[in-house]
């Protein structure tokens, strides 16, 4: 098998965040796509699944962020599903292991969890990081109003298809109408078949 | 006539299923475009409608599942209307007939159920097959959660309007602004003709 | 000025309604998209107006149905507006005279009603069309589904900015990044230049 | 680093905006996308923020709108978020000041409020303009119905990935399949990697 990366995917990355600064801390939102493999069939699967990439900085300063000490959390499409289906009064927690399949399970854990404010107004967005490798606990939290979690599930419900590959199967045929003769025996096994 | 399919349909499919494994059984999702067919008339019509897919497999040991038995059940867009716009408490059932217009009607029924948790919180999403041809039964069920459930809803109705062919309509100028000439008379009969 | 239309609207149009056949009459749904014109300085401003062409027929025998005397009517985009904003038990009603701004003005008179049923579950969709020039009346009313309904939402809230024209403001730049020089001078007045 | 415009931006733009006309003014909206930066490493970042443009005009007589006197105020992400997700009840009010990082600060203020009708049927749109450097002042108001208010948020729930640059993270690979070799190692920094 052959492994690929959806074109420009690396080298002419475009970067257009969704960011909230806040008083304490920011995050950043932004979809990370899927790459492909393609079997020696010819088809082609996902290989690395897409996800939506939140990236948590410290204030450390006035509109100042430590770049430097970024904490990373990435989003499966399950977990968007629950981000997007939040109702004003619900809160939702996620727990990630790093490093889950190797020799250090167990070692790095973090949990991202989306509280409402008592009033209903908006949501805390809390990132707990508690890493006994190197012996070290970070929690960063970011207050969001109604509206920018507005943002975030109407940028997430348009990125979650693209993050499931989804596009691919439904524009495989281009911006064209881009039509090619069909062979005469059908190409899938439809439900009919069995 | 002369039958077409979309570009890179048979060859060069990708496949991007949105899968659920759980114990007893899994299913996968993905999404079946329409195939088109030219007319003399050179208009390019619907040839065999879109559908969602839906793959059932039983669990035959921790993380197996039996991929040699698979059972398709495929939603089509007024089914897909049900499902998105099912509410927490709701439930639907769907029948098919694969062999709906031979002589073997009646011969093979499936039933897809799907079915609130008692506490509201997800579904169950039950395949029931009785088969007289082959004397045989099958019954595959995979409880989701609502984060699942949020999932497939998001998906389904990014898919909708694909299985629908209307991608096809609205975008058939291309990724350019893709502009030609005009004939000098109304190419359409609008409502006002009449 | 010069007129256009969108690439391949004309000669290669492709046709996919949505239909809805029921006993007694039957109706599809279809997007009409805009058309352009070019301006002498460059510029390409909506010439028609795109709408959701709806087209009912009578039943005429067992799934037969009058494609000779077909009906239309064309919802502009505030009126699909009225119809995905629709919950359950909202009724909405719509006016049009296709001779308006003709000597004929009010000689012909259209009506589209949508209309919940007793039990809240799924809609009459009903047209009347009453034309003095004729001296004939007409009326058809098609019941439909909850998921029917569904369907036509969706597919109408994916249709609506098309037939709005903002895919062509938004998608203009092309499936590739498609990224050229700026002229030093911004070539729009923002909110900040007044 | 050298700066871009999407291409077409400026000499091709394409005008389709939603326009309101009422008895005493009227206003339009359309998208603004955003401009993007080459940095020096390859990678192209968001230059100049999109928005959601709204321009309002007085009417003066009949279907007669004041051109020459225009008042915009550009929504950004965050307050499009609030708009819609606003319930037929809520209410909402941005405040912008044009000159905010000159030394003209405070000296013009804008505000934007979108409040319900007394019958929750719709919504008053209205812009204050109180402009100290030229000693006027400027009010406009527009009353919506929910019809118009419905297609101004499907329109903006469509625009706003892209107003965000979302469509080109997501796109970049083109209409085509468009897969090339991926390097050995990882392109980007996953959360996996801390």
């Amino acid at each position: 098998t052959n492994k690929y990366a959806a074109k420009g995917y690396s080298s002419n990355r475009i970067f257009a965040p969704y960011s909230v600064y806040k008083g304490k801390a920011a995050f950043s939102l932004s979809p990370i796509l899927p790459t492909f493999t393609k079997l020696d069939s010819g088809a082609v699967v996902v290989d690395r699944r897409g996800s939506m990439m939140m990236v948590f900085m410290h204030a450390i300063g006035e509109r100042k962020y430590d770049w430097e000490n970024k904490q990373r959390f990435a989003l499966s499409a399950t977990e968007i599903g629950s981000l997007i289906s939040m109702g004003p009064q619900d809160s939702c927690e996620f727990f990630h292991d790093p490093s889950m399949l190797s020799s250090n399970a167990g070692q790095v854990r973090k949990s991202l969890s989306i509280k409402p404010h008592a009033n209903s107004n908006g949501y805390f967005i809390s990132l707990n990081v508690v890493n006994n490798l190197l012996n070290t606990k970070d929690f960063l939290s970011v207050p969001v109003t109604t509206a920018e979690f507005a943002v975030m599930k109407t940028a997430c419900s348009f990125a979650l298809p693209h993050i499931m590959g989804w596009d691919h199967m439904t524009h495989q045929s281009g911006g064209t109408v881009g039509l090619k003769s069909k062979v005469e025996q059908p190409a899938l096994d439809l439900e009919w078949d069995k």
